[in-house]
């Protein structure tokens, strides 16, 4: 049988050349599979056009924005999605949906083998294969940069022996991966982590320091989901597409961090996320007010494990279900309007209002409607301290 | 036997009145007990003579400063230790040392009860309480607010009945704690959660929006602890001194939250923390560099818990000190430098050196000297996802 | 407006003379509620006679066994619910049970109090109490024991000055909580933690030492609940009445801890659970083939929590909605046959079949049949170790 | 340079021929090790001879039980370690220690490599060479089986051809390893989960329906450590062979499980380990009487996961010894005596007393001395049910 590679095609200078490879090391034929993830830039038909003129058999665009805001950016938003505390899985949360298509046209158009442009150190091959081995296990995968040892260099070699016409632009020396949720960053001069990044890694936030006038903003929550915004109803794509112009707009949503990845090794990355930020900040403003003190305590551990997890490239895995089931459970009272003010790089809650909300002025306030019945602490507090005191005495009394 | 009651004495109206008011009501006397936490404002032989001048038989102050920042902020920065993710712990971690100091004074001075000015609706009762309950519980506590249901008007009333003078200005509307760790905030017009704070809530902090030339800052560690700052050898103390003025002056370390208290309901705060949140990030980003990508997961989880214990009254708590006993073991090698802006409210890391870090660039670079082997990554990814490709398999064929 | 007190009536003596009591301390009538939840001893007409004749002005009768096992007993098999490990929460599930038919009875007969019998030192004042908070907070609660200082002595006291003709039979050492699920027994000689239970305070369980023949029982679960067993298909509550008789003829699933009361302090306290104890380990084991390495792993700690919550009378708690929402989740796949051996106080698996088992003999076997890669293993064991080894590195290079 | 590997040597068939065909194919020397675990079974000197016999330059035995019972039993005692809450890790604890004494070799004979003859699909092949890794990384490992494909048949083969003679018994159907902590038995039948072990599986432990008089025992323990059985002190590794005479005749510590292993799978094992599961019993009993609640609590969690490091060969990670931190700070006052009954497969306990001990018979008893203040309870429910009660409320009104 003639092997069929449906390729994740980004439409860059490496999987384009990746098509009259994986054709030639397969003696098979490639279909082209490259996703709409609000990534902007390039059109899109464009891409699946250079796919063709470089030999795919097929060449297939899936515009998958509302899908990827609303299927894996909104329960990103639920967990407050946040890898070691900061990186809001912008990469991670794509490769399952990019999966997802990549299943699809390989059952449409006969697939065999998928491949993937990633390299053998990073955390995106373990997304990519993890999710066909979880949704698609029949179907092979070719990794070249790590099966064949395919590099940069290679690629050039092989299409200048093999006549492909590449419009070979000076490399640059960023490495990007970006959709409507953020945007990665690596480059050489980042590896030294004493180098401060430069201005010219940025492209979906301005300086903070611009000084842009403060920009105040109203996010309305039902469920754990955005749906308005500033009183306009807005769909999930619509809240993080409005939000990243604002907040980026202000300089909200940079990262400059040393990630763990999966792999075992320490990686620097520059990330830039303003919508991603902005709603994971006023979704935990919301919870605050309106989870259970031990409920939103333990949904904090759930929270950091569901981001492991989807880190790690576990978004099918049967852990990663069960989190989401409990997840789900905390969301149903997260309602309710949220008040930021975005300026100078920083998304700063200041109000907070919900017919959900769990703080009650009459036992809050210091006034006299005070209907908090005082006497009661004395018996908790005593009782609260009981097997601690109990403890310490044991520990004076033993030594 | 009279009784000798040791307070917990601030200089203030409420614990000013509560001198005489304690005398009368147990037929004893008062000694009264200050500590400089460097929380700034009024000189502290005048609070010692105060307490004299109102009847307290004897009145000691105590300068803790150098003892607070080293034995309570430094642990408090080695777990990270913000509650909900937000809080250091300001006063939380002021109130058992307080308590020691009264304890050692209860000793020298014969005192046979120990009290304190909080409400029975607050974290501050537990936390006196149970540090009296955990290290000498043979003191009686007496808590007027909560114990007599003492109040601000039956004090001024009593002072005017028993022709103490006092120095009535009028009531500021803030309810206040401050030390050198941080300042909170409580008052009326917060009590709603949609109010914004306004400016005059704030003393440590400028409005992050008065656009001050950024500062760089340079912050050494060693074992965790912050030991210079740009270049310059600090003490913990003076590490928090300087950075309240530095970070301070750029807005940095202003929280506004709704809170989980010990006793059961949400509380609006605002916070100021500069030294202390500068000093959390900075210290962060360096366990990112320094600590193994499993040992840091899990300490996230260990620091969570930690603040839930000292956020709870339970520093003295077996648990407690378990927490400390794990977080002590991760710290010795978080020793390095941090390079920080601040600005406009941020406090952005954008350089780490360590000779303790674990970051290898041989491994990580993408360039020529690279001496990650690749081919290991297939079956790395093989094996990582297995157990998750059987559970798929098995989910898809029992339907 | 009259009080009208619905009673938690056990048909013992201190709640029946706990009717007239609470007549007279409130001034109202007294609605008794008697829960059959299998505790089987004395007929249950005769309990709600009992309380007519003590003045009860309606007693009603609640058959909730079914409900009991499939309601309650059920998802603590589910969640393999062991407060420390041990306890399968026999008291601490019927509680919220026995406290929603008092709701139900205070709203069909006008109650506008509710009442139980249990002490101020013990777990089950705060399971009823929370529980009626939780659902009925209009209901005023009064629990004579603590908030009269109602005793034993002064309640015969009283029926002697009130001519309240009691059965003053020798008052049993014992202090016994039962029902389906188990039977808990406190007694004085045990409060010695030195002292070994006797043979007379068991009812449930047969010596484990008289050597009866082994019984080898088969138990079929779907969706993590007990179906059939040896093929003849039972409902909840059957499940557990036929493994009482058989295990309990084992004298399987006695326990005897030292125990962490909510309330701060440790009791000793014997249990039996035969039926309990039995399908909690037939439903572990059935866990152990059904669920994928890292789900389960989790749902250890989740399950541990759950027994908490529980324990703690946070029945109705929004944690333990959200831990529920987790387990359910685990369970859909935990469908197949385990068979036991009980016998001598022992029920130990030996067998385990399931059309949704995780096990794969030929990715198992050592024999020929083996699909296990090999050669993958190299890779994985390098990166799984390699952060590690980094890290052991870097600590003898830094010291 | 030539090749000298430094092989982990047990004496039997496989390791045997391995010591000739590591030499052919590395073209080098082998220097065999073997570790007296107290495995019993064959005399070490023959062991150590027929190493040599076989071609090897140098053949070392280390009696390394003490250490064994000291280093690595014990603090799996005070961790309870028990993987998925039933395996208490006997292998899995002694291959650092293996590995420990090889690289011992290693670096006093010159060694270059190190081998052992774990399969490429267990859980010992990613313990001895994390270890390696973790210690000595500049070491070569060679695993025959995974990396050569070797296999018994192939075994035998290559000995035929090298005309070496071995003593080729009918293979046994059993794959065992053991040492004095317990026996793991691997074999063909059990492959089938339906299958029941068979009588010749055991080794360690009599059949427990023999029906033995029962053995009370009376275990004293220091620091959670045993120092004394019925009064008589005893050294760790004493402890652990008596408990496995005295419980192994009465079967207790038999063990029969499908469990999880690292590398992905499902395993079915029976484990035999009667002093390790008895110490493990009477550690965590005494525990029950010396630890705080939230304490124990929390170390439940750790002990889990201190199990799981140590099962996925992590002993010398990062995280691992953190927890150590944790659990060895819990330890202190685990101090007293437990007494059990050792009969018919269960180590039972009926007593514990401590000079440590946290349960307060005061508190605790119903008698007349009970100095436990009930009126305290009432403000402890009230406000530790506070938060779900409003919680509940708000669910109400919000629907």
């Amino acid at each position: 049988m003639t092997a069929r590679v449906v390729l994740a095609y980004s439409g860059g200078l490496d999987t384009t050349i990746a098509i009259p490879y994986l054709a030639k090391m397969t003696g098979g034929e490639v279909v082209a599979v490259s996703l709409d993830l609000g990534q902007g830039g390039e059109d899109m038909e464009s891409v699946r056009q250079r796919a063709l003129d470089s030999g795919a058999v097929e060449s297939i665009v899936v515009d998958a924005k509302e899908e990827f805001a609303r299927d894996y950016c909104m329960p990103t938003i639920q967990s407050n999605g946040l890898y070691m505390g900061e990186y809001p899985l912008v990469s991670a949360i794509s490769r399952p949906l990019i999966v997802k298509h990549l299943v699809e046209a390989a059952r449409e158009h006969g697939g065999t083998h998928v491949s993937h442009g990633c390299t053998g150190k990073g955390n995106d091959q373990v997304r990519f294969e993890v999710s066909f081995m979880n949704t698609a296990p029949d179907l092979e995968i070719i990794a070249p940069a790590r099966d064949y040892a395919w590099t940069r260099d290679k690629a050039i070699a092989f299409a200048e022996e093999n006549d492909i016409p590449i419009e070979q632009s000076k490399s640059s020396p960023f490495s990007i991966d970006q959709n409507v949720f953020g945007r990665a960053v690596e480059t050489g001069f980042l590896e030294d982590l004493w180098n401060p990044p430069t201005k010219d890694l940025y492209a979906y936030t301005e300086d903070p320091g611009i000084g842009n006038a403060p920009d105040e903003v109203i996010i309305s929550f039902e469920g754990g989901i955005p749906v308005a915004i500033d009183g306009r109803k807005v769909t999930p794509l619509e809240a993080i597409e409005e939000l990243n112009r604002r907040a980026g707009a202000q300089g909200v949503g940079r990262l400059d961090m040393v990630e763990d990845r999966l792999v075992g090794i320490k990686s620097r990355e520059v990330y830039e996320a303003p919508g991603a930020m902005t709603l994971i900040t006023a979704h935990k403003a919301l919870e605050d007010v309106t989870l259970e003190r031990e409920q939103a305590r333990y949904k904090r551990l759930v929270d950091a494990r569901w981001s492991e997890e989807v880190y790690d490239g576990l978004w099918h895995s049967p852990l990663k279900n069960s989190l989401d089931a409990f997840i789900r459970d905390t969301q149903t009272h997260v309602t309710g309007d949220i008040r930021m003010v975005l300026h100078a790089g920083k998304a700063t809650v200041n109000g907070r209002r919900s017919g959900h909300s769990l703080y009650d002025y009459n036992l809050a306030t210091y006034d006299s409607g005070d209907t908090f019945d005082q006497s009661l602490a004395k018996g908790f507090v005593q009782l609260h301290g009981l097997s601690s005191k109990i403890a310490n005495k044991r520990n004076r009394e033993a030594q």
